[in-house]
């Protein structure tokens, strides 16, 4: 395919790009096919000779859409949301042009100074304490890594590698393998399964601090697994505290974390993944107070910020601290300005060498938005939240189980954990909606999130009437 | 912006696109910018009120595109090729609309399924031992990582993981730390760093294989290190052998290496990440001979196999060992199918939680070029590396330093480093062409890589005839 033909291909893909967000909302959310669908539709290995690119389109209707759950449609509810905007497609089309490998500042200056500056502009917009920032040619700065799992990562091996420096700087003749098997990291038991995961890789113990009746991590209980586990020896070394559980959006008390964290030497990192795009709102900025404790903090523009996945912002007061656990630097990547203090070579922040131009989709985004646009994107979700949240408390046969504070909605049918899942399974069943469960405690509990992009006030209506009608047959069966 | 205002500037866009492509030969390869170029042009903070799309692409030609290394430049000979093609392009744009994040098979049943049977389609053209395919519902298969970094990582937590439940299975007195502390793995001294990088993140040791002659691992210098380890107590349990090395396109000996892993019931991680492209044709495919001894192997279709980054193809003999490193399920990510098992959850298999519907760009370049297609490209850049190759012989003040069998072409004067660091100083002021070097043994050797997709015979010839005047004027200012 040459550029010519590209020009043609590539705005009858902008017109069945434009075609799908314009109509995916008379798609069916959730697809029918079973497991190993595909398979059988396609040819059991690549042709040797080229196929079209009208078969290949074709193709897509007829053989990947029927298997796509729609996570842009109106009507899904389900898991938390995944950013989708015209701006940011817009920019990956550059991006995919230009095809830079920016591990390093010479491997293309743009793509390293564009990312700093980005950084810079949305920590910013949350108020970031300035220590965070780039600008002042600080200690700290951001950078984007693909995931909220690889920030926690590289947050635990920063400090690994920190605090095994610390102890062998005091005893040098303790081994690394002797720091650690007493080093122990702690999160909440409402934190995301990727805590658990970063512990099983960095080779550390991970505990979960129990969390209080709001599913909060608090001071209390904190000081006591510390107490606990100093008493037997171990090293606490790496705190992550949650701001917006994936469970059910609950908030760690940061300001009573934080200080016992800064106290005891332990390094803090604040994963606000889904709820951190709200704290460019003024209202919901105070849920990030005790963010100053912290040694990182990391959310993921590619959930609520316009931004399509992926892109997740990280930033570290000392990087250093960072670049001190992955610094490594072979000839073909050595260049002559990297020692100059000036520059950033981002691939001393991250787990993979390679990485996109990916700051240009926030800079179209922050740009052909606005904060204000951003702002009021922000405030719709959460306004169609509580609208939801209102309905459910006016039917009494339901309860709310936790504080509706962002764009998720916790509720379940008054009665049993049986009952609850018969009414989840009629929803994704029927695919009028999709929705996912969690479990708070004992309880299974049924989870609304806002997700999509043009989800409206009529599209919550809807759903909830939905579930209501299932919920209706649900009771019914029950006590037939 | 609404759909109507994308099918416009999505247009817009894709003639930029076409552009940048059809003009990127009249752009200087290598930016003229000093570090800290972009930030005065840029305002310090985000705008409250949206820009227009006009100012954007407006500052795009401004302040983006005077600081990009121009990767995909007919010039541009440095790293290793990064792919870019249209048919990716346009991939990419409906991987952006689509916008799941396939984290599970119900979290966008395609995005898992047409995966699989890429990673199948590309098994078949590379011709792996069936044992790491997907079809016949065996105990292997494929996924797509987002860099050779993060398999040869994912690898080595799969290799630690399984070696400590087997010696815990033995004596159950055995504590994790205590194994880790004796674990070794081992790569040749050619390996790429984010080997060396896999054994911090993982807590374990790596140790060097030096290399022979023709910079390859060979069974001598491995077989010593092993017995030289065994007998002071370590565990050997993690090999990387590489393919096709960064520094000089070397092969380690797989004929030689794997039975040895085999015996030593070590695992054998294989890594092609720039050469593996090339075995899908037939005359290169015996460099892949001892791929049947490997427990994982990857190579990179971002890099020489027109699919633009990221995709990093790896494939497992038992994917159960991947998914034991890695498996957590909390309840909001469950779905009805997981424990058919017929269904594939990629979240087991990889670092992060999320993921894009990668496997389209794979889909559509497949299928646009056909693998006939795909080998005529690799076929190409082959030919053009011998074309210098010879070029470079024929001039009696240069030598070639290793064999050129793939792409590249590691290449000096004859005499000191210090002649040669000045050689690729001119090079890279010049800025006609951009290079990078690498230092085999002790000798500062400067790599020509064919990179672009758009490179020929011409640009080779034209970037040899450069090199050999910029070469007169080095020998000429040491003669003074």
């Amino acid at each position: 395919m040459n550029a010519s033909e590209f020009r043609r291909r590539g705005k009858e893909m902008v017109d069945y790009v434009a075609n799908y967000m314009e109509g995916i909302e008379g798609r069916q959310v959730y697809p029918d096919v079973e497991p190993g669908y595909l398979r059988p539709l396609i040819p059991a290995a690549a042709p040797q000779e080229p196929d079209t690119f009208e078969d290949i389109i074709n193709d897509v209707e007829k053989i990947i859409m029927p298997g796509v759950t729609h996570w842009h449609s109106p009507y899904f509810f389900a898991y938390f949301p995944t950013a989708s905007s015209y701006p940011a497609m817009l920019a990956d089309m550059l991006c995919g042009a230009i095809g830079c490998i920016g591990f390093s500042w010479a491997a293309s200056p743009a793509c390293t100074e564009l990312e700093t500056v980005m950084m810079d502009w949305l920590g910013k917009m949350l108020e970031l304490p300035k220590a965070f920032l780039n600008e002042k040619a600080g200690e700290g700065g951001g950078v984007i890594q693909g995931s909220a799992s690889e920030a926690t990562l590289v947050a635990l091996l920063a400090a690994r590698t920190k605090v095994i420096h610390r102890l062998q700087a005091a005893s040098p003749e303790l081994t690394q393998a002797a720091i650690m098997e007493k080093l122990v990291a702690y999160s909440s038991d409402q934190a995301h399964s990727s805590v658990e995961r970063a512990g099983l890789i960095g080779g550390v113990k991970l505990k979960a601090i129990p969390s209080d009746g709001n599913f909060a991590m608090r001071a209390s209980a904190l000081q006591e697994a510390l107490e606990r586990d100093k008493a037997a020896g171990l090293i606490p070394f790496f705190m992550v505290a949650t701001l917006g559980t994936t469970t059910c959006c609950s908030f760690d008390n940061l300001l009573e974390v934080g200080p016992i964290c800064n106290k005891e030497d332990m390094w803090l990192h604040v994963d606000a993944a889904y709820a951190g795009s709200a704290f460019i709102c003024p209202e919901f900025r105070h849920l990030l107070n005790g963010v100053e404790f912290a040694d990182s903090f990391n959310f993921n523009p590619h959930k609520w910020l316009l931004v399509n996945f992926d892109c997740s912002a990280m930033w570290v007061k000392k990087r250093t601290d960072l670049t001190g656990a992955f610094r490594l630097d072979p000839t073909y990547l050595k260049h002559s300005h990297q020692d100059s203090g000036l520059i950033t070579d981002y691939r001393h922040w991250q787990i993979p060498l390679g990485r996109r131009f990916r700051s240009l989709k926030m800079w179209f985004v922050f740009r052909m938005y606005g904060v204000k646009g951003l702002q009021a994107y922000i405030r719709k979700h959460v306004l169609l939240s509580h609208e939801f949240e209102s309905l459910v408390r006016q039917d009494p046969r339901f309860e709310i189980c936790v504080e509706v504070i962002l764009g998720l909605v916790c509720f379940r049918l008054k009665g049993s954990n049986k009952v609850n899942e018969a009414l989840l399974q009629r929803i994704n069943s029927a695919k009028k909606i999709h929705l996912v469960p969690c479990h708070l405690r004992d309880k299974f509990v049924l989870r609304f999130a806002i997700c999509s992009r043009t989800v409206e006030s009529a599209h919550v209506q809807r759903a909830w009437e939905h579930i209501k009608e299932l919920a209706a047959d649900v009771l019914r069966a029950e006590r037939e």
